[in-house]
């Protein structure tokens, strides 16, 4: 008899985006010439970059040759990734990294999912709330929460509530946990951490020895120029930090797939008889013995986007972005929305209106003005009253959508 | 203090192919002028088909094209993927898919090493000795094996050895476990089961409601058309067994990333409560919760392979591999050599000769004809006194590798 794995079945039944597909679809069949406009799933929408396209068709030609062909690649990425990198990530901002603290993957909704394994099931987890849902399902699927209550929330996690008081950024509890998954610029609220709040959560983990996932996966959006882009430009976080990063947003990557997880050697852990542990040596082991590298023609594309043209076109992707954020920040807040985030992020965070709940919100939205965005409530309890709207898409769509609301 | 997963600690230290490597690099440096040839991991050396590079191209053009791109895609695959393994690799053969069935993925090492996470953690799993190391340390790193004794085996894994006499396919216990895997074309041993014993499998599994995860990555190199491609060929294997399935071997794609699951709908565990469950309910779960899709590019590159060009291309590829091995295997065979493997599979088994153990074989051979191979021990405590090699070469390297050895 195949005994399965209980805790499945502790997952939420809806799980957030197919329900939403859904609703649009049935919406769709009952209305089939209406044109909806779609800002709910966070997908990028523009081509990808020339620079990138030219990298890309290059390997492949390559790979059609008995001179360029390449096999099994090294399971923690490229050198010629790993140096790019290495340079314009972190050394470009002060921070030093060894080639062999960086992990290339195929994406951060599997880094972020898998990290978890390196952990003890006995460890406590925190999250943020609202929250990116994978970093709870993975943790449910694992064992560590429990069933989850009548308010949705885990007995077995700590949750980091995120509020209009403190901006959507929770500050560190005043108790240890064993690891803290934090996003900034966050999803959903698109809101982003400054260098004092980073200071804090580093001095927080360094005095109750946890460990910080720090989610970066939208800092090529981050506008002031004083913000860090990453964790460890503030002292000490190489003790305590990983840090995932994705090509998704970065460089318009959603369908080619390129991530990477950065797992400093001075960060550790402490096994079951006290024994410490560098993090670095167990998510080697991970990720050597579980997965095979990324492909080689999308590590030449994703090295690609450091080029001189490849920064400048991918940084006119995320321009062109957030200029659909300003349209949209502008337009909703002169009809009386409160929004939050979509300065530093492609998401907009909005309080719903006349006291609906997101999920009204969003009906409301889909059949009056055929607008589709994220509910609130689907990140989390703390997401209920809210609505995430994505910039991500044409300019003519914003400037509908926009128009749309305001008529509606 | 954040505590760490205390089972990575059970992993064998030195993993199979990093110590391959660092004994080929110590030779190396002591012999700079010295030209190994490289039959020990099997990774393909042929350029991928032209069928293949110009449906990448296209893809990649496509991409760069505000019409033509593609952001996340399905993570399950895109349909004309999965159309495509449906009705080349399974009604072709008379196997009968749901589109649903199939999960596309960026391979199969992922798709081995994540599979056990559906299942309970105490769940009995069994394996061959020897055995494709990767399905025994995912189940370590989950918790599921104890630590190894003075044999290296795993206390918590039933294993099942394969040998001269049961020509490296054992046959079924006469107890029942949760899940036991299996791998036919075998790695490492390169034999093949025959369809009377994936018939008397299905039958064991049917008795004792138990699960077949069946690895055919290497199907595509079975040269007789009698013995079964797929484990459905066997009724009723669809209530029983999943199958894992690459373009690795099968289309050249160890550094492009392409593989496929199939999870049929009758296959079902049971829960902590007793409750049946369908097994394809949880991998859908678990692969789009953690799985983002594989790259578009990718599985354009993978859809050509079936194509009329395509499939004539891979085979040609096939057919130059196994005529290596058929080379491999009269060469060494005159030499008096007993091999196992290498006509249905591209990998040949060899006992040592003169009773040497498998390492010192390794040695043997990479210092005496600078010939890498693998060490039959790195698969198990059944593969002492045997080794593989590896038919993946240049014709000219085959030639060379057989001239040396029989020198040596």
């Amino acid at each position: 008899m195949a005994r399965i794995n209980e805790h499945f079945a502790k997952l939420p039944a809806g799980y957030l985006f197919p329900e939403i597909g859904r609703r649009v679809r049935a919406f769709q069949a009952a209305h089939p010439d209406a044109k909806v406009i779609r800002l709910g799933i966070g997908d990028v929408t523009e081509p990808l970059a020339p620079a990138v396209v030219d990298a890309m068709h290059a390997a492949v030609t390559e790979m059609g040759t008995r001179e360029g062909f390449r096999g099994y690649g090294p399971e923690q990425g490229y050198d010629f990734l790993v140096e790019a990198i290495r340079t314009h990530d972190y050394a470009a901002r002060g921070v030093e990294l060894a080639a062999d603290e960086i992990f290339v993957s195929d994406g951060s909704k599997c880094d972020s999912a898998n990290i978890q394994e390196i952990f003890a099931l006995a460890a406590k987890i925190a999250v943020t709330d609202p929250v990116y849902p994978v970093y709870v399902d993975s943790n449910v699927m694992a064992g560590r929460t429990g069933t989850p209550g009548p308010d949705g929330r885990y007995p077995g996690l700590t949750y980091l509530v995120g509020n209009e008081a403190n901006g959507f950024q929770p500050a560190p509890p005043d108790f240890g946990v064993d690891v803290v998954y934090l996003c900034s610029p966050n999803n959903p609220t698109g809101t982003v951490a400054t260098r004092a709040q980073l200071e804090a959560w580093v001095a927080w983990a360094k005095k109750f020895d946890a460990i910080i996932l720090f989610d970066a996966a939208y800092e090529a959006y981050i506008s002031d120029p004083s913000l860090p882009h990453s964790i460890y430009e503030i002292p000490g976080a190489k003790d305590v930090a990983l840090e995932l990063r994705s090509f998704s947003k970065r460089a318009g990557f959603t369908g080619v797939r390129c991530a990477f997880l950065v797992v400093p050697k001075g960060v550790t852990g402490v096994d079951d008889t006290g024994k410490r542990t560098s993090l670095n040596a167990l998510w080697s082991r991970r990720h050597t013995t579980k997965f095979n590298g990324a492909s080689y023609v999308v590590q030449r594309g994703a090295a690609a986007a450091y080029s001189d043209d490849g920064l400048r076109q991918t940084r006119g992707q995320i321009a062109f972005y957030m200029e659909n954020a300003r349209l949209l920040r502008e337009g909703l807040s002169k009809l009386g929305f409160t929004i939050f985030g979509g300065v530093h992020a492609p998401y907009l965070w909005l309080r719903t209106r006349d006291g609906l709940s997101s999920w009204d919100f969003f009906d409301k939205l889909l059949t009056g003005a055929q607008i589709v965005g994220t509910p609130g409530a689907g990140f989390g309890p703390a997401g209920e009253g809210y609505f995430r709207l994505s910039a991500f898409n044409s300019r003519a769509n914003i400037e509908e959508a926009i128009a749309r609301i305001q008529r509606l």
